[in-house]
């Protein structure tokens, strides 16, 4: 595609949080602070980022953009272990979703070795922190 | 009761997306589009129409309508196998509510054989594609 | 098809006893009485009744109609919950099956929420009482 | 702490309609109602109320007030049984949060047995209807 | 009840070979010559016999001496540990069922020890040999 | 065996409510009362009594006597679903055991379907009131 | 045994659909067709065949020939996965039974995995087609 | 009532070794110590306390007091999780029963999550230390 | 620890008929029997033995020695299988506890084949008769 | 295929100790002695065997011959029920694999009755002692 | 670390079958290839590859590097989904792990969605074809 | 027997790391250089060391060791959890087989709770240490 990647970063529950709660799990920076590092890293793209705690206006964002955007970097949080309705409108899109965990959530409660999610996605990176994210837009960008 | 009969659709999840979506699940025609026929099909009542992502807005809706409608009929989409929040405002309702799927949800995958809401709904109708509704709607008016 | 359609109900075990067994479940009309109703709704076609208490039979009436009927509306009984074989019967058909239940199998006990046979049919309905049997006869003529 | 006590009261999906709803098992008193009784009996301090049927409207007020909050009294409602969202949230607030629930929940259906929520917080009071919700408050006023 | 009592032994599945197989279990007494003593034993009643091995002939039966039979007594074979339709038939029956084994079926293999109709029987005998049929017997005259 | 037989029964836990506690399920005579009567319908043999509501003493109980009695009729109550040790207590003892229950425990709670015990018993009488002592009295007195 | 052979081999549920049905899965060869070559094939044994759909009629045939044939070749279809009774009435024969299954059912859905019979059988054979028959009478005869 | 009230404490196995064991959990203070403390703070009503290590023992203490007292406050410790015979206790007495846990059940070891006794409680009250014995009498006396 | 080694045995329920009951499991020797031979053999200690077919006075048992014993060597019996309020018991002891088992329970029925006590002792030895005890008692003393 | 048939015999662990081992279970004969007879049996083909002890050998195998041999016959023993590796290398196979067990392992233990690598094979053959390897032979021959 | 970094690349069972197996998913080009790639890519670094279909191979492998490599990336292929060894031995290192996976594991079988592994290792990386191994080594190379 | 005792220590997979590896749990002792301490302390006796990370080499070693030792003593480390080969194996011995396990391995996490080899060794010691191989040795040689 010719045109600039458009690339959506979207948290879920208690992601508006990070950097004040449980840092010894999820680290000490903020994803706002980080969120600017990557505009930084990644300037020539489009890049935006969305949060909400509602289960269901994560399924408009992904609605809305999910037809269009180069690429869709999902941090679904807890909505990861219990929404079969995220993971329906992740089948209804046309863009490639990413999904992403801060945490190895495999070295965490038993909840959250199951994931809802993860088969409708493009595939899975957990367990690097924030990185996680450029390394999640880095590929979306080399498959456009 | 000699008043119209007032019959409310809700539709739950992704269901916004339905004629562009997974089209060999849920077919080609978007539910706007049905809707205006079920319009001049049931002309003589009144007949209204709601959708949302939102789990705790299909709630609001549901206590809003559900004290004074002839009929409910719900497809609350993925809430259906994960609401227990839904089964419960069902339960508090005095207006009878049937339960709609538009695909045979027991021939797709395992998490969509449970139902948290069939309980407290009046009954059920599963996969007639749209017409569903309508069986539904002269389900509520034969009944009222 | 120009031909008159031919619709085949299938009763399964216990279903015989309609009318005068559990009545606050059922409702107090025998099946034969509805029966006779049905036939003077439904004047134009060619509808007929079945009734056996014994799985192997429903599989031979199954095997008999459901190669030329315009659709069977089946009503398993308790071998809902428990048959494979007429799951495997309806998988071999070519006419259309639709499976009723009077009562809403889902506010019943635990064994009654699972179905073998509903992933082979063309849909379910459940809850309506009697008047399921009519609304899935509409449904197939429409559909043939 | 020499300043006056906060205690935030929230209540879950369908708790608005407290007083209207099943009244065998929750009684006949409006919450609202009941609010204004322990506004009198805890002059005293500074008490709030809010609810919401939105799982995340929940979060987002959990967020607001659980990091000066003196104490948070909480029925989430159906949301007790299905929502690790809640878990992660009250697990990264600094007040203490007190789970209560009107009813004795462990002698109703078996999907009310079980909570993803009790883990994260304070302590648990179940089965002794509104006054529940005092005998929270008195708790979180002894601790503070 | 003045007229004399009905007594309806009724024999599932296998339980034909009585006498012929795994006489380590069952004993070596065929169940007809059995059957023969109880009636010189309780030479005052009316005392009949059914065995099938087809599990909806055994519901015929029921269906037929259900509803005037002063009790019957029944060893539905294997099929007590399948047949949701013979838990529905004796539920819909007027007459007191007694269940019975002539082995102790909890000392055998695993899937012996769940019963799908012990719930609707009057009670259950199991592990006394073919004295249990005689033991249902005089319970079921003694409540006449 | 020439001298007289020797009959223990033995009570588990909460049966010295008997009478008083839960009519509905129990009936209405204390088993004092019905046991005086026992002691009149079986003049002719050695009929003891035991109750403990302590696991431990019922199988103290269990070896002192089941080495020489005739026979044991045990309703170990709650501690049939519960206790592996009464099951090994049992299974040591040279005098045959025979299992009552007064109710039909399989129509009751599903914990109560599961016995620790009956693999080890004679055999199983369950859902004839009282009367099934006498039934279990009676076998045991065949059987010597 | 110098007499001539007998081998029977019985067909259980849907059988008698073969070469019509899913041929996919089970080929396009009727049983019958088959059934002849077999006859050829082994024309110096007495060769009969069984089909019902009628679980309890499957058992009166094997008690009818199962204490004097060579060998029964069984193939109990659906029957496989849901009946104790036949299981039963295997283990009560003298004659060896062989389980055969046309398709792998094992590379089927989960629930044609676990067969009830296969541990009161000879032997399993599964996924050869029809060959399979021919590779169980020639085990039989063998072993005879 | 006009009478002075009655509260019964009544704490299970090992809770004689509050105050010496697992600190961090239970806290440091004897139950003997809080005990008078209650003494002093509930004057006015005839307070009493036992305690016993015998599941059966628990079971004659709660008939000897469950049908005269104004409550009784049950802390049953491990048996809450195994005890089938204390739940049908509870059930038989007319004296209302709240069940108490010192530390917070849910967020310790998977089988402390289980109980079997809360369903016939009035209540439960957990994770609130010693005070939640205190919360439990106040309650009681507030009902009486 | 220069004083003499103080070794506690304590034995569970059923374990007072070793050397009469299951004689191919157990052997054929008593315990006390085999109890007087370890007092010969560990000569130099303090060797005491308590057996008891009370679950909580075993828990006694283990409260008042398990504060200053050098050791305690435990075979729980069945309660091994069943019981918290035991491991609760040994998780606030000081005294280290060795688990004895006579026979191999891994090589027993399936129920045997779960331990609740053994997460809370030093160690487990099975399988070895019994001589497993004297096992535990060396390691115990060398441990000291 | 006009070349020579090239069978491959492959066995998995413990199968190299057949004779010696379990002799009620497996018969008495080594597979050496056995392979030998097949070699004459089978003279005209090309006829391998392989045997190892490790998973990973049997993989390596599996890939050496997978490709271009006219069929594999393979018992891998107990890692049929342990090895999604096998599984896998099946899979990647375009030679037909046929399974084979000498005993009837659904008359064993639990654990082998669940086969992870039927799935992946042409067939299945079990319960026939060795004889059943000469069966796969003859159905990979007649299918070449 | 001034040094140069080595990194580690490990693949398990079958994987040394790309390019030629399942194409469809696990694409068509050899590891061999693509590892050549990787060499040229990551020039200034000492890269590794090993691969091996015996588990206690790759565990030896692991042992080998994985106290003095700046990393390893392990696609341990079917041993992820059965083998605790390959969990402990990684729990032993101290150099980090990171696991990859060639294809979405979740969106494949049911079996492939339990890891075995990953609690241990570093992070997850699945879905994104080969690439996953490039991204795996440059999170590597960040962290050192 | 007259001649030397042979017994052969077996350790699994990564066993070998003893005294590096997870020190809190294994301690801080090489095996190599306790095995040195154990040749001098059972000076009299033919002890060997056998250490393998792969499966199939273990079994391998049972069967070569396995028919002419006093006895092994087997610590399987992580296949313990896994191997039904190995289970295999012990069963088809004629030499007894000790298993040791240094650590509390039912104290430890879930899956390390289930042994699939124990029911087929002599007996199991757990908990204590490297001193469990000695108390393995002291064992077999009482018994030889």
């Amino acid at each position: 595609m010719s045109s600039v990647a458009k690339i959506q970063l979207i948290n879920g529950p208690n992601l508006n949080l990070l950097g004040t709660r449980e840092k010894t799990i999820y680290g000490g920076e903020t994803f706002e602070s980080f969120y600017q590092k990557l505009k930084t890293r990644f300037a020539g793209i489009e890049l935006s980022y969305y949060q909400s705690n509602v289960e269901g206006e994560l399924i408009n964002k992904l609605h809305e953009v999910g037809f269009n955007a180069t690429g869709i970097v999902l941090n679904a949080g807890a909505y990861t272990h219990t929404s079969v309705a995220i993971h329906d409108a992740i089948g209804a899109l046309t863009s490639p979703v990413v999904e992403v965990h801060i945490s190895n959530i495999y070295a965490r409660e038993e909840f959250r070795h199951t994931s809802l999610i993860t088969s409708k996605c493009r595939g899975l990176i957990a367990g690097f922190g924030m990185e996680g994210y450029a390394m999640a837009i880095e590929f979306l960008l080399k498959q456009s």
